[in-house]
């Protein structure tokens, strides 16, 4: 049965990108250090088509993170930079260049519309019309695999706030960002949440639920 | 060596008390909650001179929480209700009517003087002259032993940012408390963890970390 999931990297205070985010600081000052224990990792890197890196306990979770999954949804704000409003004659055409790392469809919210753009193997379809028209679109294009949401915090806490989650990854890091991106915002007290497993990692903790529908 | 040593049940959205506490709701709205996976467990139950309760993986986390705490140092609001101000002539005797659970000097965080008070095996020290104070009170009466802090957050909080605390455990709760006292508001940046261990238990993950000096 294919399901909706979040995996999500987040400090001990809870933040999921840092404060201030900006072109140089995507993620928010601080932020980048959510990843280090991710971009460290042999089958990551692989992923984005980089060499070296190693294996530890992580590599058997980011595997299972990556697995079956047939499309992404993300936010605006996890596609291209700050910067809002109709994307113009010369769009950005995301962080990733001209091989991103999906190869997948993916599908991106935004307010303005878009012709959908395809680099290499992964296609973004630009999708205007909410989340619960993202989902369906995303769930045709995935088939019986499962959709993940790539986030930010925004479009992560609209999911949860709408039933629409399935599983629910945190990797927490210990570092706190005092401030940023909170994931939870808004969300509640209806979403009810089980434990599925927790995995002792280098620098990360994994902890793993089920949304109880 | 003797270490200072904060061990707090959060909920997944990093509160560890809820909303509108109350004398009716000593730990905020459902923040009572927090503590399932605690009071089920045999070992707790007999700590508190309560009979019954099951033995899990939660059983040897709790164990080593508590095994080798010399004193126990708390803030007023966990001592007894949010009324705050002089204690009066029949002053509050603490939560745990005549045994308290501590069977440990416990030094109570208050801007009010009063007398200390002995109830079985436990003594309350009332320290009005700051967490230094309150400290270096506690690790006299503690020896070789630990110094606990028992909370709220306010007291974690305040003990954390000026970088007193040695070792820090989350018991992470998968449920929403959506407001409520927040763990690590006001700390950082200059606080450093590094994960010590991670442990898998029924309906809760226990998260510890060795504060890096």
């Amino acid at each position: 049965m294919s399901k909706v999931r979040v995996h999500i990297s987040t400090s001990i205070d809870g933040y999921v990108a840092g404060p201030n985010q900006s072109d140089e600081n995507p993620l928010g000052e601080g932020g980048e250090e959510l990843h280090d224990w991710l971009v460290q990792l042999k089958s990551w890197r692989e992923h984005a088509g980089m060499e070296g890196g190693e294996v530890n306990v992580s590599s058997a979770v980011f595997d299972e993170e990556i697995a079956n999954v047939g499309a992404e949804i993300m936010g605006r704000g996890k596609f291209g930079p700050a910067a809002r409003g109709p994307w113009g004659d010369d769009p950005w055409r995301g962080w990733w260049a001209e091989d991103p790392p999906f190869h997948k469809p993916v599908f991106v919210l935004t307010h303005h519309e878009r012709e959908p753009l395809t680099l290499s193997d992964t296609t973004f379809t630009f999708v205007t019309d909410g989340i619960q028209s993202a989902l369906a679109r995303a769930r045709g294009a995935a088939g019986d695999k499962d959709v993940f949401i790539g986030g930010g915090a925004n479009v992560i806490n609209q999911y949860l706030a709408a039933g629409l989650v399935d599983e629910l990854e945190l990797h927490v890091v210990p570092i706190l960002l005092r401030g940023g991106e909170r994931l939870f915002a808004g969300v509640g007290p209806d979403l009810k949440l089980e434990e599925i497993r927790v995995v002792e990692a280098p620098g990360v903790a994994h902890l793993k639920y089920r949304v109880v529908k």
